[in-house]
Protein backbone atom coordinates (compact mmCIF):
# COMPACT_ATOMS: atom_id res chain seq x y z
CA UNK A 1 0.00 0.00 0.00
CA UNK A 2 1.70 3.02 -1.31
CA UNK A 3 -1.01 5.77 -1.52
CA UNK A 4 -4.53 6.43 0.06
CA UNK A 5 -7.48 4.99 -1.99
CA UNK A 6 -10.11 7.22 -0.63
CA UNK A 7 -8.15 10.65 -1.60
CA UNK A 8 -4.84 9.24 -3.85
CA UNK A 9 -2.14 11.00 -0.75
CA UNK A 10 1.21 9.13 -0.46
CA UNK A 11 1.22 10.44 2.95
CA UNK A 12 0.03 7.14 4.49
CA UNK A 13 1.87 6.56 8.07
CA UNK A 14 1.77 2.66 9.55
CA UNK A 15 0.87 3.89 12.95
CA UNK A 16 -1.86 2.98 15.87
CA UNK A 17 -5.23 4.95 15.61
CA UNK A 18 -6.48 6.68 18.45
CA UNK A 19 -8.12 4.23 20.77
CA UNK A 20 -6.88 0.76 18.38
CA UNK A 21 -4.88 -1.05 19.60
CA UNK A 22 -2.62 -2.03 16.11
CA UNK A 23 -0.93 -0.53 13.41
CA UNK A 24 -2.74 0.43 10.24
CA UNK A 25 -2.04 2.76 7.29
CA UNK A 26 -3.83 6.02 8.35
CA UNK A 27 -3.85 8.71 5.87
CA UNK A 28 -2.06 11.58 6.94
CA UNK A 29 -4.40 13.85 4.40
CA UNK A 30 -7.84 12.42 4.78
CA UNK A 31 -7.61 10.40 7.73
CA UNK A 32 -8.73 7.57 6.35
CA UNK A 33 -7.76 4.00 8.11
CA UNK A 34 -6.76 1.24 5.69
CA UNK A 35 -7.77 -2.21 7.83
CA UNK A 36 -6.61 -5.47 6.75
CA UNK A 37 -7.86 -8.36 7.31
CA UNK A 38 -7.57 -12.27 6.94
CA UNK A 39 -8.96 -13.88 4.06
CA UNK A 40 -11.62 -16.77 4.27
CA UNK A 41 -10.92 -19.81 1.54
CA UNK A 42 -13.52 -22.15 0.74
CA UNK A 43 -14.07 -25.21 -0.48
CA UNK A 44 -14.98 -28.73 -0.18
CA UNK A 45 -14.64 -32.80 -0.31
CA UNK A 46 -16.17 -34.33 -3.08
CA UNK A 47 -16.75 -37.93 -2.40
CA UNK A 48 -18.43 -40.62 -5.17
CA UNK A 49 -18.88 -43.65 -2.92
CA UNK A 50 -15.19 -44.47 -1.26
CA UNK A 51 -13.52 -42.23 -3.81
CA UNK A 52 -12.48 -38.39 -3.54
CA UNK A 53 -12.49 -36.32 -6.41
CA UNK A 54 -9.12 -34.17 -6.47
CA UNK A 55 -7.86 -31.15 -8.70
CA UNK A 56 -4.57 -30.95 -10.52
CA UNK A 57 -3.50 -27.20 -10.20
CA UNK A 58 -3.18 -25.66 -13.46
CA UNK A 59 -2.21 -22.63 -12.10
CA UNK A 60 0.33 -21.08 -9.51
CA UNK A 61 1.13 -21.85 -6.26
CA UNK A 62 1.62 -24.86 -6.39
CA UNK A 63 1.34 -26.10 -10.33
CA UNK A 64 1.08 -29.48 -10.90
CA UNK A 65 0.23 -30.87 -7.71
CA UNK A 66 -3.16 -32.24 -6.52
CA UNK A 67 -6.14 -30.29 -4.42
CA UNK A 68 -9.46 -30.41 -3.21
CA UNK A 69 -11.68 -28.02 -5.03
CA UNK A 70 -11.33 -24.42 -3.12
CA UNK A 71 -10.65 -20.41 -3.26
CA UNK A 72 -11.33 -17.29 -1.59
CA UNK A 73 -14.16 -16.61 -0.45
CA UNK A 74 -16.35 -13.57 -2.32
CA UNK A 75 -18.14 -10.44 -1.12
CA UNK A 76 -22.05 -11.35 -1.17
CA UNK A 77 -21.44 -14.86 -0.77
CA UNK A 78 -22.29 -17.51 1.85
CA UNK A 79 -19.48 -20.24 2.76
CA UNK A 80 -21.25 -23.06 1.58
CA UNK A 81 -22.50 -20.99 -2.12
CA UNK A 82 -18.90 -19.98 -2.20
CA UNK A 83 -17.16 -23.82 -1.52
CA UNK A 84 -20.03 -24.93 -3.98
CA UNK A 85 -18.70 -22.32 -6.66
CA UNK A 86 -15.06 -23.44 -6.64
CA UNK A 87 -15.96 -26.93 -6.63
CA UNK A 88 -18.20 -25.75 -10.12
CA UNK A 89 -15.01 -23.35 -11.16
CA UNK A 90 -12.23 -26.05 -10.77
CA UNK A 91 -13.67 -28.93 -11.40
CA UNK A 92 -17.25 -28.78 -13.25
CA UNK A 93 -19.05 -30.85 -10.02
CA UNK A 94 -21.78 -30.49 -9.14
CA UNK A 95 -22.16 -31.30 -5.10
CA UNK A 96 -24.73 -31.44 -2.15
CA UNK A 97 -22.80 -30.32 0.50
CA UNK A 98 -21.99 -31.74 3.87
CA UNK A 99 -21.50 -30.38 6.69
CA UNK A 100 -18.60 -28.27 7.97
CA UNK A 101 -15.74 -30.29 7.92
CA UNK A 102 -12.48 -28.84 8.59
CA UNK A 103 -11.54 -25.01 10.02
CA UNK A 104 -7.89 -24.64 9.66
CA UNK A 105 -6.62 -20.76 10.53
CA UNK A 106 -3.09 -19.79 8.70
CA UNK A 107 -2.07 -17.33 10.47
CA UNK A 108 1.38 -16.89 9.22
CA UNK A 109 -0.40 -16.10 5.53
CA UNK A 110 -3.40 -14.44 7.50
CA UNK A 111 -6.11 -16.89 5.75
CA UNK A 112 -8.94 -19.38 7.02
CA UNK A 113 -9.33 -22.09 5.15
CA UNK A 114 -13.40 -23.62 5.92
CA UNK A 115 -13.83 -27.10 4.08
CA UNK A 116 -17.13 -29.09 3.86
CA UNK A 117 -17.78 -32.67 2.87
CA UNK A 118 -19.85 -32.95 -0.26
CA UNK A 119 -21.36 -35.90 -2.31
CA UNK A 120 -21.26 -35.75 -6.02
CA UNK A 121 -24.56 -35.24 -8.03
CA UNK A 122 -23.42 -37.08 -11.24
CA UNK A 123 -19.68 -38.25 -12.76
CA UNK A 124 -20.20 -35.40 -15.16
CA UNK A 125 -16.78 -33.59 -13.66
CA UNK A 126 -13.48 -31.96 -15.48
CA UNK A 127 -10.86 -29.78 -14.98
CA UNK A 128 -11.70 -26.13 -15.06
CA UNK A 129 -9.56 -22.97 -16.65
CA UNK A 130 -7.51 -23.74 -13.24
CA UNK A 131 -6.88 -27.45 -13.33
CA UNK A 132 -4.83 -29.63 -15.46
CA UNK A 133 -7.05 -32.99 -14.49
CA UNK A 134 -9.62 -33.63 -11.94
CA UNK A 135 -10.06 -37.78 -11.21
CA UNK A 136 -11.48 -39.68 -8.08
CA UNK A 137 -9.06 -41.58 -6.15
CA UNK A 138 -9.34 -44.13 -3.79
CA UNK A 139 -7.39 -44.16 0.14
CA UNK A 140 -4.52 -46.25 -1.35
CA UNK A 141 -4.59 -44.15 -4.72
CA UNK A 142 -4.35 -40.36 -2.74
CA UNK A 143 -0.91 -39.03 -4.10
CA UNK A 144 0.14 -38.09 -0.49
CA UNK A 145 3.79 -36.98 -1.78
CA UNK A 146 2.13 -34.33 -4.24
CA UNK A 147 -0.88 -32.76 -2.75
CA UNK A 148 -0.39 -28.82 -2.89
CA UNK A 149 -1.46 -27.30 0.30
CA UNK A 150 -0.77 -28.63 4.24
CA UNK A 151 -4.38 -27.73 4.68
CA UNK A 152 -5.38 -30.28 2.20
CA UNK A 153 -3.59 -32.97 3.86
CA UNK A 154 -4.81 -32.31 6.86
CA UNK A 155 -8.53 -32.03 5.54
CA UNK A 156 -8.25 -35.05 3.87
CA UNK A 157 -5.84 -37.15 6.67
CA UNK A 158 -9.26 -35.81 9.32
CA UNK A 159 -11.67 -37.62 6.78
CA UNK A 160 -10.14 -40.73 6.36
CA UNK A 161 -9.07 -41.36 9.93
CA UNK A 162 -13.25 -40.57 10.64
CA UNK A 163 -14.84 -42.54 8.47
CA UNK A 164 -12.53 -45.41 9.81
CA UNK A 165 -14.52 -44.34 13.05
CA UNK A 166 -17.60 -44.26 11.34
CA UNK A 167 -18.56 -40.66 12.21
CA UNK A 168 -17.34 -37.31 10.52
CA UNK A 169 -16.33 -35.09 13.21
CA UNK A 170 -15.42 -30.85 13.26
CA UNK A 171 -11.31 -30.17 13.03
CA UNK A 172 -10.48 -26.57 14.25
CA UNK A 173 -6.64 -26.41 13.81
CA UNK A 174 -4.01 -24.14 12.54
CA UNK A 175 -1.05 -24.78 11.27
CA UNK A 176 1.87 -22.58 11.45
CA UNK A 177 5.09 -21.86 9.37
CA UNK A 178 7.28 -24.77 9.53
CA UNK A 179 10.62 -23.80 11.15
CA UNK A 180 13.31 -23.00 9.13
CA UNK A 181 16.03 -25.86 9.45
CA UNK A 182 19.60 -25.28 8.75
CA UNK A 183 21.23 -28.00 6.59
CA UNK A 184 23.72 -28.87 10.00
CA UNK A 185 20.15 -29.71 11.95
CA UNK A 186 18.71 -31.53 9.31
CA UNK A 187 22.18 -34.32 9.02
CA UNK A 188 21.69 -34.55 12.55
CA UNK A 189 18.43 -35.61 12.56
CA UNK B 1 -12.38 3.09 -3.48
CA UNK B 2 -11.23 6.34 -5.63
CA UNK B 3 -7.38 6.01 -6.20
CA UNK B 4 -5.42 2.93 -6.89
CA UNK B 5 -3.43 2.16 -3.24
CA UNK B 6 -0.17 0.90 -5.24
CA UNK B 7 0.01 3.35 -8.02
CA UNK B 8 -1.89 6.39 -6.35
CA UNK B 9 -3.48 7.09 -10.25
CA UNK B 10 -6.83 7.90 -10.66
CA UNK B 11 -7.92 5.57 -13.60
CA UNK B 12 -9.85 2.45 -11.78
CA UNK B 13 -12.49 0.56 -13.60
CA UNK B 14 -14.64 -1.74 -12.25
CA UNK B 15 -14.77 -4.86 -14.94
CA UNK B 16 -13.99 -8.78 -14.93
CA UNK B 17 -10.39 -8.83 -15.10
CA UNK B 18 -9.06 -11.61 -18.05
CA UNK B 19 -9.63 -15.28 -16.99
CA UNK B 20 -12.01 -13.84 -13.77
CA UNK B 21 -15.58 -13.88 -13.48
CA UNK B 22 -16.33 -11.03 -10.77
CA UNK B 23 -15.91 -7.46 -11.49
CA UNK B 24 -13.20 -5.78 -9.52
CA UNK B 25 -11.35 -2.37 -9.58
CA UNK B 26 -8.67 -2.76 -11.68
CA UNK B 27 -5.84 0.18 -12.74
CA UNK B 28 -5.72 0.99 -15.88
CA UNK B 29 -2.28 2.35 -14.89
CA UNK B 30 -0.08 -0.02 -13.45
CA UNK B 31 -2.75 -3.05 -14.15
CA UNK B 32 -3.04 -4.37 -9.94
CA UNK B 33 -5.76 -5.46 -9.42
CA UNK B 34 -7.68 -4.76 -6.31
CA UNK B 35 -9.63 -7.89 -4.85
CA UNK B 36 -12.34 -7.20 -1.99
CA UNK B 37 -13.30 -10.07 0.08
CA UNK B 38 -15.64 -11.12 3.42
CA UNK B 39 -14.95 -10.13 6.66
CA UNK B 40 -14.21 -13.11 9.66
CA UNK B 41 -16.35 -11.74 12.52
CA UNK B 42 -14.67 -13.91 15.81
CA UNK B 43 -15.91 -13.91 19.85
CA UNK B 44 -17.61 -16.42 22.30
CA UNK B 45 -20.42 -17.14 24.64
CA UNK B 46 -18.90 -16.78 28.27
CA UNK B 47 -20.36 -18.70 30.70
CA UNK B 48 -20.37 -18.80 34.43
CA UNK B 49 -22.28 -21.89 35.71
CA UNK B 50 -25.66 -21.24 34.33
CA UNK B 51 -25.21 -17.51 33.70
CA UNK B 52 -23.98 -16.19 29.59
CA UNK B 53 -22.01 -13.05 30.40
CA UNK B 54 -23.02 -10.03 27.26
CA UNK B 55 -21.65 -6.56 27.35
CA UNK B 56 -23.53 -3.05 26.62
CA UNK B 57 -22.14 -1.68 23.55
CA UNK B 58 -20.39 2.04 23.93
CA UNK B 59 -19.76 2.35 20.27
CA UNK B 60 -21.62 3.10 17.60
CA UNK B 61 -23.50 0.58 15.50
CA UNK B 62 -26.40 -0.39 18.04
CA UNK B 63 -24.98 1.87 20.93
CA UNK B 64 -26.77 0.40 24.26
CA UNK B 65 -27.29 -2.64 22.66
CA UNK B 66 -26.03 -5.99 24.31
CA UNK B 67 -23.66 -8.35 22.71
CA UNK B 68 -21.56 -11.35 23.09
CA UNK B 69 -17.81 -9.96 23.14
CA UNK B 70 -16.87 -10.30 19.13
CA UNK B 71 -14.80 -8.46 16.35
CA UNK B 72 -12.82 -8.98 13.56
CA UNK B 73 -10.56 -11.02 12.82
CA UNK B 74 -7.32 -9.84 12.61
CA UNK B 75 -4.50 -10.34 10.72
CA UNK B 76 -1.56 -12.83 11.64
CA UNK B 77 -4.14 -14.15 14.01
CA UNK B 78 -6.12 -17.99 14.12
CA UNK B 79 -10.13 -17.60 15.06
CA UNK B 80 -9.03 -18.45 18.59
CA UNK B 81 -6.72 -16.26 19.61
CA UNK B 82 -9.36 -13.45 18.04
CA UNK B 83 -11.88 -14.60 19.69
CA UNK B 84 -10.27 -14.51 23.36
CA UNK B 85 -8.51 -11.02 22.45
CA UNK B 86 -11.70 -9.79 21.73
CA UNK B 87 -13.14 -11.08 24.72
CA UNK B 88 -10.62 -9.86 26.73
CA UNK B 89 -10.55 -6.30 25.18
CA UNK B 90 -14.41 -5.56 25.41
CA UNK B 91 -15.15 -7.19 28.80
CA UNK B 92 -11.56 -7.72 30.23
CA UNK B 93 -12.68 -11.64 30.85
CA UNK B 94 -10.15 -14.37 30.45
CA UNK B 95 -11.76 -17.93 29.14
CA UNK B 96 -11.06 -21.15 28.06
CA UNK B 97 -12.37 -21.34 24.59
CA UNK B 98 -15.00 -24.65 24.28
CA UNK B 99 -15.60 -25.84 20.42
CA UNK B 100 -16.78 -23.70 17.79
CA UNK B 101 -20.37 -23.10 18.12
CA UNK B 102 -21.66 -20.89 15.35
CA UNK B 103 -20.79 -20.06 11.49
CA UNK B 104 -22.60 -17.41 10.17
CA UNK B 105 -22.45 -16.03 6.42
CA UNK B 106 -24.12 -12.27 6.52
CA UNK B 107 -23.72 -12.28 2.67
CA UNK B 108 -25.09 -8.70 2.37
CA UNK B 109 -22.52 -7.09 4.50
CA UNK B 110 -19.61 -9.70 3.64
CA UNK B 111 -19.30 -10.78 6.73
CA UNK B 112 -18.66 -14.73 8.74
CA UNK B 113 -19.51 -14.83 12.16
CA UNK B 114 -17.47 -17.27 14.10
CA UNK B 115 -18.40 -17.69 17.86
CA UNK B 116 -16.94 -20.27 20.27
CA UNK B 117 -18.95 -21.62 23.46
CA UNK B 118 -16.17 -20.80 26.19
CA UNK B 119 -15.60 -21.39 29.81
CA UNK B 120 -14.96 -17.92 32.74
CA UNK B 121 -11.85 -18.53 34.18
CA UNK B 122 -12.66 -16.13 37.23
CA UNK B 123 -15.14 -13.44 37.93
CA UNK B 124 -13.05 -10.58 37.68
CA UNK B 125 -14.17 -9.31 34.19
CA UNK B 126 -15.35 -5.54 33.44
CA UNK B 127 -15.98 -3.28 30.60
CA UNK B 128 -13.58 -2.33 28.01
CA UNK B 129 -13.54 0.94 26.24
CA UNK B 130 -16.01 -0.33 23.90
CA UNK B 131 -18.48 -1.31 26.79
CA UNK B 132 -20.55 0.56 29.02
CA UNK B 133 -21.45 -2.65 31.49
CA UNK B 134 -20.38 -6.36 31.58
CA UNK B 135 -22.95 -8.13 33.45
CA UNK B 136 -23.80 -12.38 33.94
CA UNK B 137 -27.48 -13.23 32.79
CA UNK B 138 -29.08 -16.35 34.09
CA UNK B 139 -31.46 -17.65 30.52
CA UNK B 140 -34.88 -15.74 31.73
CA UNK B 141 -32.67 -12.72 32.31
CA UNK B 142 -31.20 -12.43 28.94
CA UNK B 143 -32.56 -9.20 27.19
CA UNK B 144 -33.97 -10.60 23.72
CA UNK B 145 -35.25 -7.32 22.61
CA UNK B 146 -31.86 -5.46 23.66
CA UNK B 147 -29.22 -7.63 21.73
CA UNK B 148 -27.04 -5.95 19.45
CA UNK B 149 -27.31 -8.14 16.15
CA UNK B 150 -29.52 -11.21 14.83
CA UNK B 151 -25.78 -13.21 15.21
CA UNK B 152 -25.80 -12.78 18.64
CA UNK B 153 -29.73 -13.32 19.04
CA UNK B 154 -29.31 -16.46 17.21
CA UNK B 155 -26.45 -17.95 18.93
CA UNK B 156 -27.77 -17.33 22.26
CA UNK B 157 -31.17 -19.18 21.33
CA UNK B 158 -28.88 -21.95 19.97
CA UNK B 159 -26.93 -22.24 22.80
CA UNK B 160 -29.82 -22.46 25.36
CA UNK B 161 -31.60 -24.82 23.07
CA UNK B 162 -28.61 -27.31 22.83
CA UNK B 163 -28.11 -27.08 26.51
CA UNK B 164 -31.73 -27.84 27.11
CA UNK B 165 -30.94 -31.54 24.73
CA UNK B 166 -28.08 -32.47 26.86
CA UNK B 167 -25.23 -31.67 24.01
CA UNK B 168 -23.71 -28.50 22.23
CA UNK B 169 -23.93 -28.76 18.24
CA UNK B 170 -21.97 -26.57 15.34
CA UNK B 171 -24.27 -24.58 13.79
CA UNK B 172 -23.70 -23.60 10.42
CA UNK B 173 -25.99 -20.92 8.85
CA UNK B 174 -26.69 -17.77 6.60
CA UNK B 175 -28.78 -14.62 7.74
CA UNK B 176 -30.02 -12.41 4.98
CA UNK B 177 -31.45 -8.86 5.28
CA UNK B 178 -35.10 -8.47 6.57
CA UNK B 179 -37.43 -7.73 3.14
CA UNK B 180 -38.60 -4.82 3.46
CA UNK B 181 -42.51 -4.74 4.73
CA UNK B 182 -44.72 -1.97 3.26
CA UNK B 183 -47.15 -0.14 6.01
CA UNK B 184 -50.15 -2.28 3.95
CA UNK B 185 -48.50 -5.30 4.46
CA UNK B 186 -47.36 -5.19 7.89
CA UNK B 187 -51.21 -3.87 8.25
CA UNK B 188 -52.54 -7.37 6.61
CA UNK B 189 -50.36 -9.56 8.44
Amino acid sequence: MNFCSHCGSAALVFRVPEGDNMPRFVCSNCDTIHYQNPKVVVGCLPTWNRQVLLCKRAIEPRLGLWTLPAGFLENSETIGAGAMRETLEEANARVELGPLFTVISLPDISQVYMMFTARLLDLDFGPGTESLEVRLFEEDEIPWEQLAFRTIARTLRSYFLDRKDGQLGLHVSAIRRRAAVSPAMAAAA
